[in-house]
This record gives structure tokens, C-alpha cells and sequence, in this order.
């Protein structure tokens, strides 16, 4: 008789702080820490996960805890998992492995989650040199749909998905990433006019001792020590993968990843309820802890066959992935455009996204026309199954970025038309948002146009 | 009896040259220029149009009529179409002009379009540093379909659309447009890192008289050259929609324009039969020439009433849209990721164009390996119904935008399998696009990790 | 260069009538109606036809035209077409003739339709037991959509497509068709209960020279008067394929229909804008004037290789087909279910046309609580694109089918909700369908439970 | 803070027998049997079955246990559930009880399921004249797929839902089913000629006391042997919903069902991980254990106000439902045809069950071309997300009965091609299904055109 059902591999006790855990989680990028478990090829196996915080973020209806929240220990993940053959024998670097997500949710008993924004000193979003307060909002879930009392009139289905899914890099890939950044890190607002408009900082992330935790490995060990200088920090999404944020992996989906070490040693983690394209307010799905049933498949030198590096090094590769079956299906949505001019009316050339940017601010205009405040909107589209999408970026000077929104997530009817939206004393949607004040010193965008 | 069928308001005949139609075309966004027909809201109407180039670029298998296209004529447009309501007042300024488009499709009798690159020297693309040549590719078309004998192998329903609607500018957002443009030619190179990396040029088209076409306006006036010097050319899309080139502006779309003129003074041109968002061969829809079935409402007011200027006037708008409910359905994706890496390794800042230029050169280089040219896919991801998403965001340093690509417009499989790709004497997709040697001196971007 | 476009093959002038047209039409089944167009496979080509009725019926704001409807002239086609492969060889007896239907569409100038139901004495429909009288609506096309002045509130998107299509039998299966169907006629109301619940009458249309057309065959000549009594009337869908009324088989759609005779001689017309699954008020979709794009392909060998026969001769098939892929989409729909049992009570066992019966009933009553007439929901779920299924067909004694209705086609929400459909006076969705008085003698069936 | 997460209410233990459960089931409809549970409106409960069999099917590669199935225990249901508002005042008759599915799938640790045919003396199926031996076929689950070593080389997402759903009836309502269902049993085959062409038996199940489990009513009591004289089997839908296997009835839709007793009493079970439309081979989904989400919601009043009766009292009605966002989705269909000729050559009139058993017959013969016996094709098409339509039941005497098939669930392509199914030694997908020996002696329908 055949098997069925999936072995739990990482199992994950809610209740218990992530260093308490069964099996140690990890927050950081490295070859150097060790699997904590391995599967074979063809097997069915569950994974589960702490929220990306470790459970940092509480219910508690506050934003104290976003305006607060350290920074240096984001994402812990589950993992490394190492992945063998029907012999036996590890992915190996040069090979794909591919990663299908069988399926996917919440861990029972925790069916909730939140989206926020950070402090700007303290990770801001891509808007927050507009919104630069900590905000927050609860979620519940029933089932595949989501509601928020911060959010009040809005219900939508999951798109439910792993924020990370990535392979550990090679020591070489590693050095790679960090001498990037860090160049970035020290030259970049001389160089890149675009942190002058996206004005969320730092510019990245480095390798910090400071929150670290690296699994098997002990803490205060000079191996410990070593590494922790080392490792990557999980934020951006890189050639293993990583924090890549894909609203569309989800159930049926297939991954292939880039193997770099023996074993693969995969890890995953920052599962989100929903999210929006480009995660916009950065804290920014639903974020929640959850489970994942996966099945891996090893494509031998199938990084050579199918992925052509893009750069220096043969190493310069991106994952590939397929979409599954089962996405919610809308089929009426409202669409708002951006173009590469910024707030102060200065044109840019063909940058997506400062189109976007703007995409983003039309549509939270619009919509607070229906009873929202800015923020609520904010976090809405942050979370809700929006679509971005680079629409033109030929047409100099001006990217032109839509933002697509289904308005079958409304309660009310959101199209603009003949009679009017609410009048008189306009529908106010209450309560709001969780928010706290800002006390830091950088200016404020305002929007020149408009007076409140 | 009620009235049904379209009226005719803007006829083409495609055996004539533009000038030599019987309503004059135009070329240039310009409060002045006179409208050509008026039409009341509720009533359906037809408006016929040449492709972009007004026949410049043809049937004939060769891209020297690329490589040498003269750049200044483009886009024509037929309008400016003048809208009032039902008791014949026009649209007015802060009004929101509502376009439904209820159908549209190619001119009957010329059933084909082209999809392109220009020489680098000569408009380029948004890959140009790495494809500098002129390239062209015919397409055919069998109703829905669109084949090329170009690009083997593939056929796809269209999502047709026309790349270019917008209302006329008053003066006061013409002058805004200029400035801001001229600025940017000006300083960009200086100050907008992003001009190294997306390597076409000019940074921005400035007015010219060279080529200009303003309908109604005669030639050699001094009504002419006054227009014609400060008229904004048609390439970017802006404030009042024009060519943001938006690939789901399809059938059953309602299009939300802001009135900036009495009258509105809509234009419509550079139909599309089909595009990938993004565009990115630039020449990179597949152009032709066509027709709209439309409707048009007036909501007074409307501008005030659902949108929020973003910029230093009122004027700092855009449009919205809805999307139509006949778009082709795929359900199975191939989805590239890219990062905010360039071909040199360079980390860069969020940058969504970055992001996407990377997912595109690696989608070129995978579907390469079925038998393709690179120059093939390169205008096939450019035309056909790929999807290009901003997916992340927010996670620094790293923007990660995604590239899907619907898996069913090929007759191959091209996901990736264990049992590999074909190999040996590969498949080769013969013939290849139409090409032109590059004589210019600007240097080509390799790819370091490839010796081809 | 490649050809381009498609070549009429049979063209239509809807100003005159279908005995005027430039190719002679048909109005039945039989192998010596000669071919009136011949076409090889691989070419694009055009077929242009009338609408059923030969403009028998129109656009008048009265329904004296559906009381008084002729039928045994019904359908006018357009062929027979002949096909050959690139060296000039006819399809035989034994091929599959592929047949994919490229594009299709109302006759330019004449956007308009109808729906309508016969009398009960005169056609009648699914329901004609409760819905005795002739009725008629107008429908007038904008684009894409059809909307009614006889049936406000409602607006939809065509999935345009040709009731009929079908080959030209072999006289061997014609003559297994005027078997069975006489048997039937003959002997139906002993044997077959179900006639009694479904009241249209006669039970099978036999030959009948009156109203007979034969394209090129001359009326009066022993070869009419031949043909003309042997001739298969085209009111059912059959082994040839035929009225089968298959809404689905829109753009893009691809039909595999068995050969019987040389060249296949595949005659088509009976193009509907739009139709809902069960056609119910039988004169039931919109009905209209229209043209197909078509592409030929004949399999060699294919009834052999992919039909199996299914009944007591080789003859007795089926034909099959691909959906293609811009059907319209919709995201929302309300839901009716029907079993079998009938309006007196009765069981019935496992009848699905008896559940489908009870499904629709319950659709007219429950959409009659928002303001409409039953007349005109009756006509409105035969004309829009809902999904009629067979959901349950094993828990004896009850069939379960379902009619799903998608609610995007109303101005307003039609789900049933705690703060109740509109009260007092109720919305009057005026002006109602076109209808007449029923003169005939037949016992209506009312519904037990309902004193309106 | 808010509640979240959902209330167990009806808890299972597959490794228990259904009376060992620790609250009872039931396998009959009556109005007095007590609820096990009471849930009030708003709240998130959880409700979970043991399969339809209650364990009586097991995973053993064996058909045995299907062809010795005991018919009389079917269906084993959760509930009845007691339904109060948020006063504690409960469902009335008149209200409608909404339900709304949040989640739903197969016990963790219990994913597998089984798709069967009964021996044609015991329960048969659709097509049990032609396929008269009891089969079975073990499927897993893979998250939301599910494969079969039955039935090599597919692999599909679940649509999963609840076969039955059903508020209690009324003694009146009860009364009603039993004596038409008495009456059909009694004088059927004489009166209804569709019972000659579909073959199963019984025509109805009368009540019976053999197998009968009436929750908490003790069985061997005085009130037990009358409920159980009295009360209805679970086999066919009714008014009250029930076993109306309405394979969209998933992940987000919404049921409004008519309350018949105090607090609606509903009950559910006979989980389907999928199921084709028809569900043709009887036992015929995929049957599983599982469980529910629910929510609900009362509309006081609402059977009168939303549901006409149909038939000779106020409860002739039927329930109505919403279908939810997250059905997968395919692009591509293969669609086969049936008319309502039986395998005889027999003309019926307009019957829609006839045209579909031609439909499913003729999708079977076509599919084992590809390497399927028949016995697999046909429990693949009674489980597989198959869609049956009636798409014509107006033109005489030929009902038009579709059958669709999504492509993507097969690992070869199984469309017509010009080069041709595999010839030679075909490709056989082996195993094949478990299988008995039929040893009854009722006559085997044989297709006459087919030798095999």
C-alpha cells in the first residue's frame, strides 16, 4: 500500500519562543550552518514556521510593538533541509531542485496576522516618507478569507504564500552578496538618485552579530562568532531566492532553485495570508506563522541546462518558477496608473519605480475618498491581492507602473461614476489603524496638492 | 426604433499615406489643435487609425525601414474627438471623461503588424546596450491568432488595445511637460544613475518641428510654427493618459481621462494587436493599424471628485481605468525573476527597472535554449501576452520583479524536466527575424558568463 | 510575402432575401445539395449568412412576426462548403474535418438580434406549458455587449457562436435519421413520458417539402421534388453535428466533425450573439445575421482513429471540439438547483431534462422578485451566457441539475441578503418583451403553489 | 481582542467505528432527531465525517469490499446542528439558513480516498448496463492533488466539497418524499421508459429499518423503530438539499437553505475530495473523510421572501447557493457530444440524461485510445473536475448533452492530432483498476459498433 499524508519535519510550537523550538531556527544566510533535516526525492513532507518576527509582533492591539521592533533578528526560517536522491545522494551544486508547494496555511490554532508599517527610523516601506509613523492592523482569518477590525469593509481569500523559499549560497556566492552591499551601503546616496525618493534606510542590510541566530550552531562558539560576521542578512531576495516575496507561489506552485552546496539545504520561512505586489508598506503581507507540504524533485546540472548566468560569475543565476491552480479568481478590478514623474513634479527616467510609487499614492487618494483613512488604504493594498505590474518602460522618460485592484474585496461599490461617491458627511470607516507617532527628524512628503 | 451599429467618425483608407487622408491626422499633444469630430455621450462611434509609423514601416521582409524609421513623425493620431453631453455642452475642464471601448480589432484587409527593434543609434529598446541592431518581425494574422513566419513555433490569441488615448493638455500642463523634460535632457545623464544602466537615448523626445503633423493646421502657417514648436511629442505617456502603452485597455474597458480643454479633445492611435507589458523591444507591440468602437460618458466634476492631484498643481493627475472581461485566459505560467543587479554585478536600489531587466534577459536567455534566437525571443516577450509584475518591493536593496510567461502560446513544452531540452544538434527555429548590421560606436553589454 | 486576411467564400447582403443572395442557401440536410464554395485546408476564409429566419423575423417592436413565424423554412445555411487538402484531394468518407473557427461576429450594419418565444401551437419551448404565448425581445449590440430595451437592467458580453455546423450526411445516415425520428413521431406519446412533461410539440420535424430550399438545386425539378422529401430537417443536432446549440463554441474554438461524403460539404448558420446552455425559450438565443473566420484541417483516417460508433452502424458518432480561449469571464455566480420531480409533485427517475426544467422555473421566480416579468427572465436565462449542468445523475430517484446565473450581467445585486429584496411597491423593470395572446386550446401548466 | 481560529463542534476519530464516535451520527432524514450541537450566527465552528461508508471502504487494493457493500448505512452525517441567532432565538420554518464554507479537506492523517463502481445488482451506476462489475480505485492526496496507482498518468487539484448538506424536513415535507417515492418504486417501470435505458436499481430507496443510525435516538427503542420506518435514506438530493453531490460547492460558496424545523437542524457528510459533473459512476467521487469550516447566517422570512414553492405545497422549493473564488482553474477543454439517441439507435425526446450517458460513453471510448482500459476512464470521468453541461433542450427530438475534460490533468496530450494517437503496440497505462467478477445475470448493454 502506497503512503500518504506528509511527515512533519520542522514542527513549530507557537506558544514557545523561537529559541525554544525542537529544532533551531535560523536567521541568516550561510553554508556553514548544518540541516536540521533531510528528505528524499518524491516524498511528501511538512514544514512549519514561526511568523518572520518569532512571534515579536503579538495580537495585542498596539503598534508599540512595530515601533519597536528589532530589526537584527528578522526572518527566522525553518531549515536548512538537506535533499537526496532515491540513492541517497545530495543535490549537488550545479543541479536544480525543484520545490513544489503541495500545499499550504495557517497553523491551526493560530489563524491570525497582521500587516504594518515600520517606524521610518526604524525600516520605513516604500512609502514612508509619506506614512512615517509604526501602524498595524490585525487580521482574522475564517478560512481562505481575511478580515481586519482596523480595516473595517474590506474580506478577502488568501493568496497564501512562503515570503522565503531559498537554497543556502555558496561561501563564494556569499562573498559575493556582501561586497555588493556593502558598496551600496557606503556609495549609494551619492550615487543612486533613487534613494533620494525612495527614502526608506538603511540602503542594506550588512552582517551584524546583533540578533543572529544560526541554528545548530552554538551561540558564543568562535565558529558561531565567525559566521555571524559572515552570514547575509534574509531581507532582499538574491540568486538562492530568498526574501523574493511572490505573491503568486502558492498552492501547485513549482520552484526551481539554484543548488550551490551539497544538499541544497533549503530554507523557507515569512509565510504571508496575502499579499500584494511589492509588499508596499515592507511589514507588509499578512504576516503569520504556518505550514508548508512539499515535495522536491532534483533536475541534475540542471542549473547549467536551463538557468544562463547574468553577470560575473557562472553564479549570477535567478530561480524560475511556475504558477499553480488554484489563485483567487476576480474578474473585475479597478487599475490605477503611475508615471516616472515624483511628488515634486521632477521627471525621472523610465524608473518603474517611481512609477509605481505614484501608482501607489492614486490609488490610496482615491480610495480614502470611500470612508478609509490613508493608512488603512496603505495597508490594504500592501496585503490585498493587488496586482503591480510594469506596464510600459520603453516610452521615454516616462515607466508607465498600473496597480491593479479587484474590487470584489469591497463591500461597497468602489468604480467612480455619474452619481457621485457618498457625500455630505462622507462614510468614515472606523476604527482605523493601530498607529503610534513619529518622533524622528526627517521631512515629511507632502503631497503639494493637496491641504491635509 | 432605437438606433444601433457605430457611426463612422474617423475613416481610414491604409492605401493612402497619412497626409492624404480625408480627416487630417496628427502627431503632437497640443491644446490647438482643432478637433475633428464631435461626438455626444451615449452614442457609439467608430474611429478608424493608422499604425504608429502611418505606413512608414512595411510588409516587406527587410528592417531597413526600421533601422532608418524617421522618429519624428511618430505617433499618428486620429482626433482631437470633441465630447458633449446630451444637450450639447461640452466636457470642460476638472470634468472626468469616461471612454468605454466596446470593441475593437484590425482594419479589415490588413490583417498583419510588426514587431521591432530600432538601432540603437536610432531609438533603441529597453535591452538596446545588448541588442543594438534594427530587427523586425512580421506578423500574421488569423482572426483572434497572431503567427510570425519570423518567430516559429508560436501562436497567440491577441489582447488588442490601442497603445495611445489621451485627452488634449491645456497649456498650462503642456508648458509643465515641457520644462520638466527639457530638465531632464538637460541634467539627466548627470544625476540619473539609471540612464547608464537602460542605455537608449535621447533621455527625453523635446518638440521639434521636424515632422510634425497638427491636422487642421496648415503647414507653413505661423499658427503652425508656433504649435509645432511648443507641441509635447507623443512618446511618453503623462498626465493625460496618451501612450502608456497598457496592454489590458482591451474590449469592455472603461478608460477615466481628465478633461484639461473644452471638449475634452480625445486622440486615439498606435493600435496594438497584441503586447507584453513593459514593451520592451520599444517598437514592441505588435503594431498595426485599426479601429476602436467607443462610448463616452461625462462625470462633472469628476477630476475634483475621484482624482487627487500628486504634484506641485492640479494638474498632476492620471488617469484610471477598468479592466474588460474578454482578456484571452492562460492558466499555466512561466514565471523569471529578477533583482536590482545589473550584467556587471552593480548592486542597485530597489530598482524595479533593474529588477525587470534582469528577469527579461534571463526569460531571453532560458527560451533560447528551445531552439530560439535571441533576437527572437527578445521581440516575442516584447508582443506577446507576457505578464511583467513589480512582485518586491520594499526589501533592501533588492526590488524583485517577475516575468510570466503563458506556457500554451508554444508548440513545445518549455518547462523545465529532468529528461532535459533537446540536445545534441539543438531545434533550431528557422528562419530568424529580419536584421540589420549595428554600424554605431557605443558599446555593447555582454554578458560576462557567456562566451557567445 | 504570406497571404494575409480572409477570402469570402460566401457572401450575404442582408437587404435581400435568402432566395436573392449571390450563393443559393439551404434549409436542410441531404448528400446531392451540391457545394457552392470549395476551400483547401490551411486557408483563412470567410462564410457570411443570414440570420435563422432568413429576416423572416424583425426588428419591429411587435412579436406578431414569432406567432406567425414559418417553420419549416428554418435554418437558411451557408454552403454546403467542399474541402481539399494542398494537393486538390477531397476529404472522404471515414476523415475527421477540423474546423477551427478563427473569429466571428454580427454582419457590419446589422448589430442587432432577437429573442424570442414561439407559440405554443407553433414551436413553443422548454417551458412553453407555462409560457404559452409568442414573445419576442430586441437586442442591439454595442461592440462587445448586447443589451434589450425589453429587458432593462441587464448588460452583457457575447460568447458569439454559430448554432449550427455541421457535414452533410451520407444518404445511408439520413436515412437512419428519418427512421428513428418518423418511429418517434409515430409512436413517441405512448411510449415516452417524458413528452408530457415537455409539452413543445410535434415531437420530431420530418421531412416536408414545404418551406424546402436546396441551394443550387432547382425548385420544381424531380430532383427537388426528390431531395426535398428525403431531405433531414435541421432543427435537431445529430451524428453530423449540426443545431447542436453548443454555446462554447466561440473564437478560438476548434470542431472535429466526422466525414460522410466527399468533400465533406460542411454547411454552417444559425449564429447566435449570445446564448445560455439549454437555449430554454427555443427561439432562444439572440439571434442575428453574422459572418465566421474559418480555417480548415482535414485528419485522414480520424472517425477511425479518434470516433468510436456508438449504436448499430459505424455511422453512429459524435463530433468533438476544443473550447477556445477569450471566452468572457465572470467571477460571481448565483447558483439554482432543480431535481426531478414536476410541478404536480410527481417523481421522476433520474431525469435531467426534468431537473433542468425545475432549475430554470426556480431562476424565473426568484429573478421576478426584482422587478422583472417572468417573461422576461425566461427569455433573458435562454439568451445569457449562464451554465446549465448536470450535477448529480446517480442518487435514484433524483437528477440534480443546476442553472448558474453570474451576477455581473445586472445593474443591481441579485443575492439574497438579511435586509431583503426591495418591498412595497416593488422595482417594475419596464418596458416588458414584445408578446402576444395565446388563441390554442392546451391546458396550461401553472405552478400548484403560486396564486399569480 | 477578537476571537479566531474555529470551535470544534462535531469531532471525528477515523480509527473509530461511526457509533463509536464520541457524538453520534445518522444516516436518515427525520425531523426528530435531536441536534448533537448548536452554533449561533456569525460564529466559526468546525464540523468533521467519517466518508460516506463510515469506514465500510477501505484503503486495501481490493474491490471486494465494494462489491459486498451494505447499501442500507449509507450516508454516515454529522449533525444535526441547531442554528440560534445572536439572541439565542432559533431558525424558524420559513427562514433561510445560510452557510457559508470557509475551508474545508480530508482529516490530517487520513488523506486518501477512493472512486468506485457498485455491482450492477447492487447499486450500479450511470453506466452500469455497460459496466456491471464493482471496481475501485485508491487515490492519495499530495495537498491539493491527488493521484491514483489506479489510474497512471493523471494528477488533479481537488474541487473539493460536501456530497450533502441539508437542513432536517418536516414530517410534512418527509411524508411528501416517501410517497412519491413509493409511487415511483412501485409503478416506475411501467411508466417511465427511461428507467429501461438507465439500468441501476433500485428506482428509489424506501425507508428501511436494516442499517438505520439515528444519532442520539437509542436504537431497539419504541421511538427508534418508528423514526426509522419513517424516515428518509440519504441517497437522492431533495428539497431539504441533501445528497445533491453539487461538485461546486466549495472553498467559499454560500448555501441558502430552506428551514423546515426549529433551530434548521442541518446536517452534513459524504466529503468528495473531487468529482466530474453527474458523479456517472455512483460512489463516484473521490470519498473521504474530512472536515468543514463553516459559518452561518439566518434571513428571517427568507424562504418566502427569495424561494417560490414549485409544486403542489409551500415546501416544493429548492435551496439556491453562491459558488466561492477559488475553484482551479484550467484553460483548455476537450468537449464531447451526446444527442438523446441510445446505444440502440433508439430516438428519445429531448432527454437529457440519454444525451449525457452518450456523452460520458463516447469521452470513454475516445480516452482508451490513449492507453486507459475503459474501467478507468470511467472512474477518472465520475472524479475528475470534469464539467456536464446540458448545452441544448429545444430542438427536437435531439437534447444536446456536453462533456468537457480539462487537458492539463493528463501527462500526454490527448487532443486530436494530424499525426495520430500512438499506433503499434499502444501505450498501456497499467496497473488498471481493482475489479470483481460481475456474476448477476442481467443483460450487458454492448455497444453493437464495437467488437471488443
Amino acid at each position: 500500500m502506497a503512503q500518504y499524508g506528509s511527515r512533519l519535519i520542522v514542527p513549530i510550537d507557537v506558544k514557545k519562543k523561537p529559541w525554544e523550538q525542537k529544532l533551531p531556527l535560523h536567521n541568516r544566510w550561510h553554508p556553514d550552518i548544518p540541516p536540521v533535516a533531510e528528505v528524499k526525492v518524491g516524498e511528501t513532507f511538512r514544514v512549519e514556521m514561526v511568523d518572520f518576527s518569532g512571534g515579536g509582533i503579538t495580537q495585542d492591539y498596539t503598534a508599540e510593538d512595530i515601533k519597536h521592533a528589532e530589526q537584527s533578528i528578522v526572518h527566522y526560517l525553518s531549515g536548512p533541509i538537506r535533499v537526496v536522491d532515491e540513492d541517497g545522494t545530495p543535490a549537488k551544486p550545479g543541479d536544480l531542485l525543484v520545490v513544489e508547494i503541495l500545499n499550504l496555511g495557517p497553523l491551526p490554532g493560530d489563524e491570525w496576522g497582521y500587516t504594518a508599517t515600520f517606524d521610518r527610523e526604524n525600516g520605513g516601506g516604500f512609502l514612508t516618507d509619506h506614512f512615517p509613523c509604526a501602524t498595524k492592523a490585525i487580521w482574522y482569518f475564517e478560512g481562505i478569507y481575511a478580515y481586519s477590525p482596523h480595516i473595517p469593509g474590506v474580506r478577502f481569500p488568501g493568496l497564501t504564500h512562503p515570503g522565503i523559499i531559498g537554497t543556502a549560497p555558496s561561501l563564494e556566492l556569499l562573498n559575493i552578496w556582501n561586497e555588493r552591499e556593502r558598496e551600496l551601503e557606503e556609495n549609494g546616496l551619492q550615487t543612486l538618485k533613487l534613494c533620494e525618493v525612495l527614502h526608506s534606510r538603511p540602503l542594506a542590510n550588512l552582517p551584524t552579530t546583533r540578533g543572529c541566530v544560526l541554528g545548530k550552531i552554538e551561540k558564543g562558539t568562535p565558529e558561531w562568532e565567525k559566521i555571524a560576521r559572515e552570514a547575509a542578512r534574509t531581507i532582499p531576495g538574491r540568486e538562492n531566492g530568498g526574501n523574493c516575496d511572490i505573491k503568486n507561489l502558492s498552492r501547485g506552485s513549482k520552484i526551481y532553485l539554484p543548488v550551490f552546496v551539497d544538499g541544497a539545504n533549503f530554507s523557507t520561512g515569512d509565510m504571508h495570508f496575502s499579499q500584494g505586489d511589492g509588499e508596499v508598506s515592507f511589514c507588509g503581507a499578512i504576516e503569520m506563522s504556518g505550514f508548508l507540504e512539499l515535495k522536491c524533485d532534483i533536475i541534475r546540472g540542471g542549473m547549467k541546462e536551463y538557468l544562463t548566468p547574468m553577470g560575473p560569475t557562472p553564479l549570477h543565476v535567478n530561480p524560475i518558477f511556475e504558477i499553480g491552480p488554484v489563485e483567487p479568481r476576480f474578474s473585475e478590478w479597478l487599475v490605477f496608473e503611475g508615471i516616472s514623474v515624483d511628488e515634486s513634479g521632477r521627471q525621472h527616467y523610465l524608473d518603474a519605480s517611481v512609477a509605481y510609487k505614484r501608482a501607489v499614492l492614486n490609488a490610496i487618494d482615491y480610495l480614502s475618498k470611500f470612508g478609509y483613512s490613508k493608512e488603512q488604504v496603505y495597508l490594504l493594498l500592501s496585503c490585498c491581492p493587488c496586482e503591480g505590474r510594469i506596464s510600459g518602460i520603453v516610452d521615454s522618460p516616462n515607466a508607465c507602473a498600473t496597480l491593479a485592484i479587484p474590487t470584489a474585496i469591497f463591500d461597497q461599490d468602489i468604480r467612480p461614476k455619474n452619481n457621485k461617491v457618498p457625500v455630505g458627511p462622507r462614510l468614515v470607516r472606523k476604527p482605523d489603524v493601530l498607529k503610534c507617532t513619529y518622533d524622528g527628524n526627517l521631512p515629511i512628503t507632502k503631497n503639494p496638492s493637496t491641504s491635509t
